[in-house]
C-alpha cells in the first residue's frame, strides 16, 4: 500500500502491527490496533515524516488503515501477506504493574521478513522497535548509514536470541530497555552498573524506562534523570514504552541533532507523548491528541521538573 | 546532659533514638546507633543549628554521645532514663527493597514523654520524626509559634492512632510519607490523587517518599518531581526517609525561607544526604562525610536533572 509524498522519510520504524484484546480491572477492549510499530509510529508522526515497516494479514480491516492514514506516516514499508495478523491478548492485575498473557497468535508476522522501500533506505533516523533482533540485524543491513539507531528489546529475546540480540546491541547508538530487562540482560541489580555493562557492549547511550518511575539515559559522559509525568488515571498501559521511544525519536529527528541537550528534551517529549497514550486504550487519546494539549503539558512538566 | 551553645536553636527534631540490629544479604551490624531522631539530626546538622528531642536509656553508652557530639547537633532535649534504651532488629531481603523487622524492644521509648528545653520552644522550624503521633502533638502543644512544620508518619500509626494522625496532619505544613503509606493512609492508588486528598486534610504540602525511584512534593500550586541520586550500591537502607526529610528541613531552616524554590533545593539536598547515609552502615557515612564531598555529589546531581 504505497502512498507518494514529496518530503523524504526522517525516521523509519520497523516493529509488530497487531491486534490486542486487552483487560483492566475496569475494562475488556477487544482487537484494538496495537504491536510496538503502531504505537511508536503514531507517538514519532508527531514530530517527523515517518516510515513504517511490518506486516499485516489479509483480514486487517480498512478502519485501522484508515487510523494509521490519519497519523499521516507512510505506509510503503507495511507488507500485507494472506493470511491473519498478529493476535496478542492479556489482562493487567489490580495496580497495573503487572501484565499476564493470555494468547499471542503470531499469525503472518511469523514468517515477517522486513524488506525497506528504496526511499526508507537512506533515512537518518532508525528505530528498531520490539521484534525478532534476527530481523533487527536484517533491517540494519538494509540501511545506507543511519546516523542515530535506536532499538528495543524484551525478555523473549534475551531468554531465547542472546547471541543476535547482542548483535544488534554492537550496531546501535541507542538501546532501551526497561528497567528489570536491563537487569536480567546484565546480572546487576543496581541500574547504574546495569547500563556501565551495556555501555561495554557497544552503545553510546542506554535509555532505561522505568514505567511509572520515569526513565534514565546513561551516556558515557554523563547520566539523565527523568521522573514520568504523574497521572491521575491509568486506562491502559499498553503501548507506553513504544509511545515514550516513538516520541523521543522522533523529536530527535525533527531537531537533526543527537547533542545532550537534544537527547534530554527528546525523553522528555517521549514522556509527555507516553502519557497521553495510556489515557486510553489502543491509539485512542492519540488519535485525539492536539498540538495545543501536548504543549500545554510539555509546559507543565517542564515546570515540575525545574529545581 | 544540657549543652550551652551561644547560636539559638533553629530547628527542632523529635523522634526515636534507638540500637538497630541490622541484616543484609551481606553483612550482619548489631547495636548500631539508629531511630528517626539520629538520622534526621546527623543530616540536619550539616546545615543549620538543631536540637534533638528523645530519650535513651541508663545502658546508652558514651561512645554514641560522641557520635552525636560529632555532629555538633544539641543534647538539651535529649532524656536519660533509668532502663534499657529502645532497640530494633531487621532484616533486608535479597534486593534490599523490602524489610522484615525481626524484634522491636521499647524499652524507655515506651514511656517517652517529650519535654522541651526553654531554648528550643521558640525555635522556626520543627520536624516532628517518626513517633507516635500523640507524642508529635504533646511537642506542637510546647512550641510557641514555629514558622514551618514538617511531619513523618508510618504504617503502624495510620492502623494503630488515625484520629491523633489526622490531628498531627491539620496542624502541620508539611506531612512527609511514603508511596505505600500514602495509598493506604488515603485508599488511592495514584499518588497524584492521595497527594490531593491528603492536601484537603491541612497541610499545605505533601511530599512522598518514594525509595530508589525519587520523591514527590505536592504542593496546593504545583507539583515538584525529584528522581533519586543513582547509587553504585546501597549497604543498609536503614534511615534513608529520614536523613532526607532531616537534610531537606535543615537545608530550609538554613535559608530561613520558604518558597517554593528554597522547597525544590531543599529536596535535591535531602536526596543528597540520604544518598551518601545509604553507602554504609547507620551512620557511619555521615560522620566521614566532607563538604567537599557533598558539594560535589550536588553539583553532579544538579547536572543530571538539567532538562
Amino acid at each position: 500500500m504505497p502512498r507518494s509524498r514529496p518530503a523524504p522519510i526522517q525516521l523509519v520504524i520497523v516493529g509488530s502491527v497487531g491486534l490486542d484484546t486487552v483487560e483492566t480491572p475496569a475494562v475488556r477492549r477487544a482487537e484494538a490496533l496495537g504491536g510496538s510499530a503502531s504505537y511508536a509510529c503514531a507517538a514519532a508522526s508527531f514530530f517527523t515524516r515517518t516510515g513504517m515497516v511490518g506486516v499485516v494479514g489479509s483480514d486487517f480491516g480498512k478502519g485501522y488503515l484508515d487510523i494509521y492514514r490519519g497519523f499521516g506516516f507512510d505506509l510503503a514499508g507495511l507488507q500485507v501477506r494472506e493470511g491473519r495478523t498478529f493476535r496478542w491478548s492479556g489482562v493487567y492485575e489490580e495496580n497495573m504493574d503487572n501484565r499476564r498473557t493470555l494468547a499471542t497468535e503470531l499469525n503472518v508476522f511469523a514468517e515477517f521478513m522486513p524488506e525497506l522501500p528504496e526511499n526508507y533506505r537512506q533515512a537518518p533516523f532508525l528505530f528498531l522497535a520490539n521484534i525478532a533482533p534476527a530481523l533487527q540485524l536484517r533491517v540494519l543491513d538494509q540501511m545506507r548509514k543511519p546516523r542515530f539507531v535506536v532499538a528495543d528489546t524484551m525478555d523473549l529475546w534475551i531468554n531465547t536470541a542472546l547471541a543476535d540480540l547482542k548483535k544488534v546491541i554492537r550496531r546501535v547508538d541507542l538501546l532501551t530497555l526497561n528497567e528489570s530487562e536491563a537487569r536480567h540482560l546484565t546480572g546487576e541489580r543496581m541500574l547504574i552498573k546495569a547500563a556501565r555493562k551495556l555501555l561495554g557492549w557497544g552503545p553510546r547511550h542506554i535509555l532505561i524506562k522505568k514505567g511509572e518511575h520515569g526513565a534514565v539515559l546513561f551516556s558515557k559522559r554523563g547520566t539523565f534523570l527523568m521522573p514520568a509525568y504523574p497521572l491521575e488515571e491509568v486506562k491502559d498501559p499498553t503501548g507506553a514504552g513504544d509511545t515514550f521511544a516513538g516520541g523521543f525519536i522522533g523529536q530527535l529527528a525533527a531537531g537533526g541533532k543527537v547533542t545532550e541537550e537534544a537527547l534530554r528534551l527528546a525523553m522528555l517529549v517521549g514522556s509527555v507523548i507516553a502519557s497521553f497514550n495510556v489515557e486510553a486504550f489502543s491509539l485512542d487519546r492519540l488519535r485525539k491528541l492536539t498540538r495545543r494539549e501536548f504543549n500545554a503539558r510539555v509546559a507543565e512538566f517542564k515546570n515540575m521538573l525545574r529545581i
